[in-house]
């Protein structure tokens, strides 16, 4: 407790952690001041976000690396996954699934892009494990293509299409979980040696004991799941009275807020000179999302949703992500950066974020 | 003679040659049986192309490099050219397309995909020959671009945009060609030192003698065309019953019958901790078809075919063309592999085989 | 004066600029004969890009390496610019346009290949600086994601879709402006030892003086704009009697005769076994193009055209653009090449010129 309350102490996002209260009285007080309930939901998630990924990252530092590895591979979108999961039960897929796609956007360009120019603007040249670097780009790469693949080929409308579409993404689910699996099976257990740089994230000297882990980790998740559900009542209209089309607040908004804690990692380890720190995060995460949160949300729409959740995602979202993952491939693959290699990167993701903005509604 | 019965004594895959009089016999006595028909010519169609691949590698390990690499550049599809000329014969341009573009995507993915897992499970981490690789993959790559663009070109309907895309398709057939002839004397003449590694693909010392094989390459490649016309002529009703797609029947299952062959020796080369030959194999038979076999059958649907053939696909294979090239540009460009690399690209197979095999009909 | 005499005298091609009072003579005389004016002002516009592109050299390497590249860097495409705007001014959006990308699209592949396989008839295998063509390579890669947002995303028409266009077209104009010039900044100052190998292109010992440079350069540029004007005017109804389609006549036919001078340089370069030169000058003049040239003359457009031009390509070109900048990434990646390599890319250019070329009017 008392390392919680320093840890507090020495980080200022924490301190956003009073917001939380103040989000369900207004909740209570004047459920209809959607834009203040939005502006508030979000303050309060990022604080909550950072407690989580802290105490995911305990659990996993006390727990020895494979289990430690396990928790973090599986909690380390926690956050992602609650909020897309009260979006799921409330109905709202279309805000699910941008929040799906611009999750692996964000993280592939916005956290992997401001990494390498906060670390090139300290760093003249930053190098990073290229190998490491380029299966997580891989693995990005493939998840991308189970994921369009139902969008390019179910192009036609009418029951027999929806029934194709629905049974496909199943399968797909299916498979994107076993290679998930799989996946872990190779980086923490037959050829762990290729994954090193990325143990460097916990240290188990500043973890919190397993008890206060635990129940930080219980509490937390929680209180997350109760503000997210003040966030998705409220954003489309927020959204709308702000003048931000429902495409933007999905793919740009939700994305950021849900990778708040990470990237602050991420960009922590850029400045420190340890960039491949900031890579593993940033394609790790992004291909957790593609390949673990996607299709467990789709499985759980069975049980939590209306009806069932498929993987269709409307054309601009299929081709943002697969630029996406070309750029990170590209980008990658020299295992150097500097700094306007960031500023590239960044540069592509203005580009979406400026076009989603801009879309009129109903183009999407 | 001695030779043949010896290699058949300890292939058993070369036992189902006994099928092939059985093919006939049941062709004539039961002509509606489709179904029996079709598992007995895939069955069948196996150990005669094994024969084909021995019987092309002996005249080539007589020959000499230059000629024996010519021969195995002109003749290493053989089975895939004879399948596919039988269906052009009757006409049927759908199955003759899918086959071809199926056989590329099978021969880069499931081939690539399978020789990496069946290595990666022996070996902790197998290199290969980076540079043969990329070559063959960015050639790959390049015959898929020139594959594609008719189909993205010519999405208007009517007489203007058919005859465009019958010139388009007659110009691009002699360009491949002509490529095809570069690249060849590129491997063979001015730059051979870069391709030694795929030279151990034949021993002079198991080859058959000349005559042997030659009188077996003749027998066999008409033993191999009447068996696929009784093939050709049942696949369609056979599949309707088996509830497969006419797209996953051509895509799918001919692509792999016809390289059956060709797989087996990448397999076996992948577990003796010889991947340069594997890769060497799976990308240069599937540049092979791009590059040659296509537009000769483009050409020979001028003389063989009631009108001629354009190089048209469905947009679906277009992209799994192009989405298998750009996986085998990605996962060479590394010059190692471990068993989940080949997981992965197996795994994108396996996404497209499950959408073709979903995909209701009048969807393609 | 004597130094542009001697220029003159050895090189054939600016025995050409005796054509540059013809174009005038005959257009005041035959002002109808369109395939004559056409061909007249192609030819006179070679020897004046030639000029230029001498002059702001020779400017360049008086003024010191920073100021030299930064005026290469704006004046490196005068030609293409000036051929621009004369469309631009007068009303001829697709013109520009398909110029624009055209000139991406040969300077990326017709320019490069041309350079690998002229260099690779003369010399085995080419060694070039992978870090630099690497970068030039995603600078042109991401640029081409810009330019092809507004084409992929507004597919729909209408007045809210024309608006959205026009918005994004500004926004990503400005965009593109900003990451030319924190490149120049990076290539110039911060990390300008990576780009070394490309100074060699202008030796001071060879340059005119600075009076004599500066002359030329404002003269020539007035010339080059009077002749554009005849060429601009005759363009269409010309290719329409040489039976070309306009989309061939904008992206193949203006974009070679715009490029003309670099391609001199970089063929030159490639024979000279410095093909770090050639790749330098074809990848920095193709990116050069999407990140400066295109945003000017959409902002341009606001002052010049009747009205604002958007960044709108019809998706065909699209595709050719994308394509082109995926092969630029793939054939630099190794930092070798040899004569095939040329083949292959420049078979990809021929793919697409003769696809223009057969392309009945009206399905662009």
């Amino acid at each position: 407790m008392a390392k919680l309350l320093s840890e507090i102490r020495h980080n200022p996002l924490l301190w956003l952690l009073v917001l939380v209260p103040v989000v369900f009285v207004a909740h209570s007080l004047r459920p209809d001041a959607h834009t203040l309930l939005f502006a508030l939901s979000v303050l309060a998630i990022l604080p909550l976000a950072t407690l989580l990924s802290l105490a995911t990252e305990s659990v996993g530092a006390k727990t020895g690396d494979t289990v430690g590895g396990l928790l973090n591979g599986t909690l380390g979108n926690l956050t992602e996954l609650v909020i897309a999961l009260t979006a799921l039960s409330s109905g709202q897929y279309m805000l699910v699934k941008a929040s799906i796609a611009g999750a692996i956007v964000a993280n592939s360009l916005f956290m992997l892009g401001a990494s390498f120019l906060l670390g090139g603007m300290k760093h003249h040249v930053q190098e990073f494990n290229r190998t490491s670097a380029r299966l997580q780009a891989s693995l990005l790469f493939l998840a991308t293509i189970a994921l369009l693949i139902p969008s390019a080929v179910a192009q036609a409308d009418g029951a027999a299409a929806a029934a194709f579409t629905e049974k496909l993404s199943l399968g797909l689910s299916g498979l994107l979980i076993v290679s998930y699996a799989l996946g872990l099976v190779f980086s923490l257990k037959t050829h762990r040696e290729f994954f090193a740089a990325a143990e460097h994230g916990h240290d188990a000297e500043d973890a919190w004991p397993m008890g206060t882990a635990i129940a930080i980790l219980g509490v937390v998740t929680v209180l997350v799941a109760l503000v997210s559900e003040v966030f998705v009542e409220s954003v489309q209209q927020a959204a709308e009275s702000l003048g931000m089309t429902p495409a933007f607040v999905g793919f740009i908004v939700v994305a950021l807020v849900g990778g708040a804690a990470e990237m602050a990692s991420a960009f922590s380890g850029a400045r420190k000179n340890r960039l491949d720190l900031s890579v593993a995060i940033a394609l790790g995460s992004a291909s957790q999302i593609a390949l673990f949160v996607a299709p467990v949300l789709v499985l759980l729409s069975y049980v939590l949703g209306p009806t069932p959740m498929d993987l269709r995602l409307w054309p601009g979202a299929v081709l943002m992500m697969l630029i996406a993952a070309l750029t990170a491939v590209l980008v990658t693959s020299n295992g150097r950066s500097a700094w306007f290699m960031g500023v590239l990167v960044l540069m592509v993701y203005i580009i979406f974020a400026m076009t989603l903005y801009l879309l009129p509604p109903g183009v999407q």
